[in-house]
């Protein structure tokens, strides 16, 4: 699944839809409205957006409306943590290092 | 960069390529040892891992050593916690007002 999560956040264009989504639900028409897409391009960013279980479709009478949920990101975010905190870990150990080698000179 | 970012990350392999180099470097050998994939299988993996900003190749004599680099990751990291988080507020919320209506009833 993070598979489908990370290559969904790839393009530009799903993660404005998205941030757009976060918000509050909207139309096929009303995402496509800011982009410079046409709406079949938007309809296949909205597939790989529902493939990755980022967002849903529902249907409300002849339309269908587009819900986000957050519950992949919520995993994308563990996984990006875990591995940034390492990172910072060892960012403050190299200053602790440098600062005591400053301290010996 | 996020689109590279992302893309990188949207690879199993590559994930546990990051998650061994987030630990300590490491030669392309050592890396490929605990794959079931060959060698220059693993080469194309670190180019997109490296052009994604996340690793960088050291020269030393006669081999490469790969380094990670948990800058790349921050600003995903910024970016998902972002929508992660209005995620959550809009959780809140609704079991906020969940809660005000089972107080009503």
């Amino acid at each position: 699944m993070l598979d489908r999560v990370f290559g969904a956040l790839s393009d530009p264009t799903r993660r404005a839809l998205l941030a757009r989504l976060s918000q509050s639900e909207a139309t096929v028409g009303e995402l496509a409205e800011p982009f410079d897409v046409s709406r079949p391009a938007i309809s296949k960013h909205l597939d790989v957006l529902e493939r990755a279980g980022m967002i849903h479709r529902v249907r409300d009478g002849r339309v269908n409306r587009c819900q986000f949920d957050g519950e992949p990101l919520e995993e994308a975010a563990r996984w990006v943590e875990r591995y940034r905190r390492f990172w910072e870990g060892r960012l403050d150990a190299l200053a602790q290092f440098l600062e005591a080698e400053g301290e010996d000179g």
